[in-house]
């Protein structure tokens, strides 16, 4: 088990994401005081209920206070104004980090607020369900996952090391890019799916032949894979949207384009083409299999769960 | 347990699906003898390595003499030249279904090829994983999934009440649509979310910007969950596509017209629109956990799998 790495850890937000962050720490013993901060009186009520930190304070502002480590876990969208509360009360020295799904726009937000003599080094653990809040993180959420940082120019190596050495302990494994290219990389993996699942399930939620009853019944033939992602957080992903469009805008053009072209393919009767399409995607599954990204129980395990 | 149920099922096609009632007849005792054919060498070899039968012959012509019960499992498109190769083999009385994903077109290609002393019920289970091939197949496949008939006018009850009472005995929930109506109802339960999901997985297969390395590591952030869908049997769904145009053609278009919608919002930063619909669908995947179609362990249980 790890040693003891921070005398103080504050976490500024404590849903999915802050509070599996909160039981690893405690389970592997890698802090001496959690401080645990949320805007919202019933979460930080129910993250003490929880145990999930060491004190628990409303205001970002005193949290941060003395902390040797500090970890933003809120949606993107809010980035700026935790800088704004947290800069001038940070201490010499602390590490300021976060989780959020795009990069650019958080270092754009927290980056000008962020004093000279603390070590602003912006990450993002891609690990998550489609729960929120408190009660939805475990212990473990991170093992096996990546955690992206996207370090700014003047990044103190040993800082970086340090932060990185963190999330090893939570069982991730590390990685640098530039934050640019974390967007557009992430626009492709996690946000164009997590829109094209909510389009989806509107779409059905609205067609005037199909009931919604007859859409429920009978969803475990596709549809249900779509609605997983399409009930994660509507906040966070608002916020995504909004805070990573320029990347968004060009993947939609792209599977807009591609699907246009399926779609003039099923018109004209073109089995070929789609056959080519439909034997070239099971490749990447397999590939995703191999890398270890995914299970290969069939339908997620689903029958196995059922029992 | 129940009885034995037929003399002699003749089971044409033995793929994920064949397979699979193959291994339910044979469990629950519910034929004494099970023919098995197959137009391929090898499927059919395998499904003797496997003793998914009592015999086993390449032409369905041979299959289906002295059946009471015929079960055609093949890819929609084929289901013409079945229908022709077995329609002056079949004897009086007999039962021959399908389990076909379109119907209207199964219809249109099988029935004015059927004699009048043949009882033709289509039908559809709708159960299945992203796996093919007669290794795929496993008992209790159907289990608590709904099968669908779609019966002629002129239908004789006493044939479709042994037809549903074989399908139950399989553990399937039983319901009856007109042939039209089903096809609308799986295209946008089922065969929307896959052709979607071979769409987005073969974008992100030709991007530029982004390497396919990038988009396998990356995957466990939603991406890999369309994967599993884009990693089904090829052959099947080009001819889903190719027999379902219609329905598919009118889903399609509603989902590119609400895609459009999303994508205004996202350019003009409209974050109320983002929201009300990210909070909207939450509602349908509540409904479909409650209606026991799907389990409600996050990430489909992934983390417990992983272990």
């Amino acid at each position: 088990m790890p040693d003891v790495m921070f005398d103080r850890i504050a976490l500024i937000g404590i849903g999915l994401i802050g509070s599996s962050i909160a039981r690893d720490i405690k389970a592997l013993g890698l802090a001496r005081q959690v401080v645990i901060s949320s805007r919202s009186a019933d979460t930080l009520k129910r993250a003490e209920e929880l145990a999930l930190g060491t004190s628990y304070v409303t205001a970002a502002a005193e949290a941060v206070r003395d902390a040797d480590l500090v970890i933003v876990s809120v949606p993107v969208g809010a980035s700026e104004a935790v800088a704004r509360e947290i800069a001038e009360h940070l201490k010499p020295g602390v590490i300021v980090t976060d989780v959020g799904s795009t990069k650019a726009s958080v270092i754009a937000q927290m980056a000008p607020h962020m004093p000279d003599y603390v070590h602003f080094i912006p990450g993002h653990p891609l690990a998550g369900t489609e729960k929120s809040g408190p009660d939805a993180g475990f212990p473990g959420l991170f093992k096996g996952r990546w955690c992206i940082f996207t370090p700014l120019e003047n990044t103190d190596p040993a800082a970086l090391s340090k932060l990185k050495a963190f999330w090893e302990a939570l069982g991730s494994r590390v990685d640098e890019m530039d934050p640019v290219h974390h967007d557009k990389v992430l626009a492709i993996v996690s946000h164009l799916p997590h829109i094209i699942a909510y389009n989806i399930v509107g779409t059905a939620d609205d067609l005037e032949t199909v009931t919604e009853s007859e859409v429920i019944k009978y969803s475990a033939s596709g549809f249900r894979d779509f609605t997983r992602l399409a009930a994660s957080d509507p906040t966070m992903w608002r916020d995504v949207c909004l805070h990573n469009k320029d990347a968004i805008l060009e993947m939609l053009a792209r599977f807009s384009e591609d699907l246009a072209y399926l779609q003039r393919a099923i018109r004209w009767g073109e089995g070929d083409k789609l056959f080519e399409l439909f034997s070239r995607t099971r490749d990447v599954r397999r590939s995703i299999i191999q890398a270890g990204q995914d299970v290969d129980a069939p339908d997620f395990g689903r029958h196995v769960l059922d029992k």
